[in-house]
């Protein structure tokens, strides 16, 4: 049975976003489900909650009297004080009763953490129905059901249990899978980002992917906004909001379901396709969304977005300690149709001046045995022809130099001033490519080969803090830069 | 000028094996560039040299007494003992002198690492040339010019600076890129994988990347063979010697400068392609190479063909925690041509039993919100229409979880009891999965989705140990079941 999904109540945009304020910071919560089993999703939401002190937290439990030391009521019709938001977490049987007291108890807006509903088939179909139907009369709006919840590191309010510590930053983050945002925000915090706001929509029973694309669109914290879409409801809606959007916030969105396998599991998954409409490459094209393939290439696509200029153009100005490197930048740019930059006659003097005579000559620039050095980076940002740059190869690689050195060349005796001398370089150099950036309008992309950066310590923190974490292979560096060249192109197109 | 490249003077296979078989184990070695410099490569180079405490080692250097503490002699022919082999970094003129001086003292084989040679223009390939016609007029055979030699862990010989510590396996490479060796050794390394040989062959002046593989094809310790390819001089005699050897051993490789610009690269790189042939992914087919993308994509498919039995089919059974991942697994199987088995009706009874109703009833098994549990994973293997197994999700995520409740869950008294009974659980559960891999001749596989795995405990230990450290991506699951499906098919098809 296709749900009927009745249209929310015409709320003003003032409206959406005094409700939607609420649920990303609420000043106090019932956790219907609250429970003492180790486990649990009432166990696990009631500990991550009772971490925040800045909230007043209410367990709500039928049959125990107390929840990890904290007085529970049987309803929440029975917290003697005022609630502003309910989790719910109860079997899903269960939910319209809660749903229905929260409305009692005054309740504007909650967040239905509970599956078992629509995406289960018809019995949790109907009780989805009926949980939307009570709510829709009570003008309460939720996320959910079958969803995560949400956190907004400015209000500091955060629902989302095993997630790691999450950093405080300008990514927000809107999610039709629970677990694919657990990825996300795994991934973009390994990455040293940082994130505004996060929502597990789940099935979108009431508050829709476009509702939170509006909000976040408007949110000051914000700097770019990352999706997981496996269905929209309202195709038009968000074509709209987006086409007007990125023309001041990057939108970058993985749609998962493209293939029919793909779209199959994801009807059992979120009920995300009953009803929902597909949208096309072209209508996300048109609106000006980066479509990316695949969850790590948001991160990707956002790192480039948060810390670097959009490039003006696809030449791109490659530098490697490696032949082979420098095969497998060039194999990868063109496979992005990105363009290798034909070096100035200028350019050519000054790497000459910086390299021995075993450098390439050309473009990629392979340095071909010299050792690695930060200064011919400048001359090609400082060429005109070239919109980009991606260097390819360590940098930083002093830990891994010199640890090598620890092992087998122990006559080294000053091993660590080597070390402290060359991680002082790299933090001063890694200062003056950043003021490259700034200066020049264009991007410098770092990459790596497979090799792991040592992900600890001053250098990696520098890393971190300019944006400049080294993509682990080319090939991802290249995509990422080539999603930024059209953007960029658009941009322009639309002006 | 293109080089004129005489045919190696036709060794007999036995003759190839006893000269390969000195390369990779010699007595004793000359460097003839050795150096108190730090940085150099004559100084790193001699310094892991050192660390060999089984064969002796003599540096030469025209103008050092001693060299790290050892006698040094002005030219090799000082040197009073026998010598094996010559490893060569000096620069690119003197390279003609040390290789005569070698041939005089009776050295049979060598490894010229320095570079500048045919790689960087006429000059260079003048030298090159002239440094093969000595060699070949003496019957010396050697690895390079312009590589980082080679390593052995049997013999325990090894002349690659900057590698992390190599473990003793089964995996030997070969690569004309001597940055893209160290990549692919340390994403190996990272992976759990074992090395049996490595040689980074350079210019290949002398030795081909045709005489390593048929040496490594021969070699008991190697079981599968994985190449970094950016051109072949004798194609031919590759195509007949893969043919050959992919019936009984797996050759994998990536061919780097597949579009025009990699090529263009590749041309001032290893000079590979002067005199080349370009390999066609058709003869590379017809050869049953298994040919990859990138070189993360080289591990990923070497994990599978050390650990597990070959697909029989490509019908892929499913197994995940969360909708977002049956959907990316469902997309990144179709994407590869795989397929998602139905499951019998007894498959679907048997996790009927192991599953609350919330379960998606269908492949993918997405167990929708009820805890991971290994049980689920038989039912799958014991299906007659499956024929191979990806789990996504953690496995192992005991650690991930433990983490989480240590921060947030304080009052878990018995924390580390529960880590201790969750990590027990793991590896017990893990041998039966290597188990019903052995008993029933189907891979399992397990795939993360962008959540990093604790690397660290005995519960890794054991991933490594049975080769199933879960993938990151459903995507690179896919594409390396994928890979084994195709190998399958061609072996059977030649049955």
């Amino acid at each position: 049975m296709p749900l009927s999904r009745t249209p929310a109540s015409k709320a003003t945009n003032a409206g959406l976003k005094e409700q939607l304020d609420r649920l990303f910071n609420p000043r106090s919560v019932a956790l219907i489900g609250a429970s003492n089993k180790l486990g649990k999703w009432g166990f696990n939401t009631f500990s991550l909650l009772l971490s925040d002190k800045t909230r007043a937290v209410y367990p709500v439990n039928k049959n125990e009297a107390e929840v990890l030391g904290q007085k529970a009521y049987k309803t929440v019709l029975e917290v003697p004080q005022l609630v502003d938001m309910a989790i719910i977490t109860v079997p899903f049987k269960d939910i319209p009763q809660a749903m229905a007291d929260s409305i009692q108890k005054g309740i504007r807006a909650a967040i239905v953490i509970s599956g078992g509903l629509a995406e289960t088939g018809e019995e949790g179909a109907q009780v989805e129905q009926q949980v939307l139907d009570i709510a829709r009369r009570a003008g309460i709006r939720f996320v959910g059901p079958n969803c995560m919840g949400l956190f907004d590191t400015s209000s500091g309010f955060n629902t989302v249990i095993f997630l790691p510590q999450v950093k405080r930053g300008h990514l927000a983050l809107i999610s039709q899978s629970g677990n694919s945002g657990q990825s996300i925000i795994s991934l973009g915090t390994e990455a040293g980002l940082g994130f505004s706001k996060y929502v597990s929509s789940g099935n979108e029973a009431d508050l829709h992917f476009e509702d939170f694309l509006a909000y976040v669109a408007e949110d000051e914290e914000t700097k770019v906004i990352l999706g997981y879409i496996e269905g929209l409801r309202e195709g038009r809606r968000f074509f709209e909001l987006a086409r007007e959007i990125t023309r001041r916030k990057p939108v970058v969105v993985v749609k998962a379901g493209r293939t029919s396998e793909g779209a199959g599991a994801a009807r059992s998954h979120t009920a995300a396709l009953a009803g929902s409409e597909v949208v096309g490459d072209a209508a996300l094209k048109q609106a000006g969304v980066i479509r990316v393939d695949e969850i790590g290439e948001l991160i990707d696509v956002a790192q480039l977005l948060l810390g670097q200029p959009l490039p003006r153009g696809r030449r791109v100005g490659v530098l490697t300690i490696g032949g082979g490197m420098a095969v497998m930048a060039a194999d990868a740019l063109a496979n992005q149709r990105m363009e290798l930059a034909p070096l100035s006659s200028t350019t050519i003097e000054k790497l000459d001046s910086l390299l021995s005579r075993r450098w390439s000559h050309g473009n990629p620039v392979d340095i071909g045995g010299d050792r690695f050095n930060y200064d011919c980076i400048r001359p090609l940002v400082e060429d005109a022809g070239v919109d980009a740059v991606l260097v390819i190869g360590p940098p930083p690689a002093t830990r891994r130099f010199i640890e090598w050195f620890r092992v087998y060349a122990p006559w080294i005796t000053n091993i660590d001033e080597l070390r402290k001398l060359g991680e002082d370089r790299d933090l001063v150099e890694l200062d003056k490519v950043k003021e490259m950036i700034v200066k020049f309008g264009k991007p410098v992309v770092f990459s790596s080969v497979g090799l792991n950066v040592t992900r600890q310590g001053e250098v990696y923190g520098k890393l971190e803090e300019n944006y400049l974490v080294p993509y682990p292979t080319p090939e991802r560096a290249a995509k990422a830069l080539a999603h930024l060249a059209r953007y960029s192109e658009y941009l322009n197109s639309r002006e």
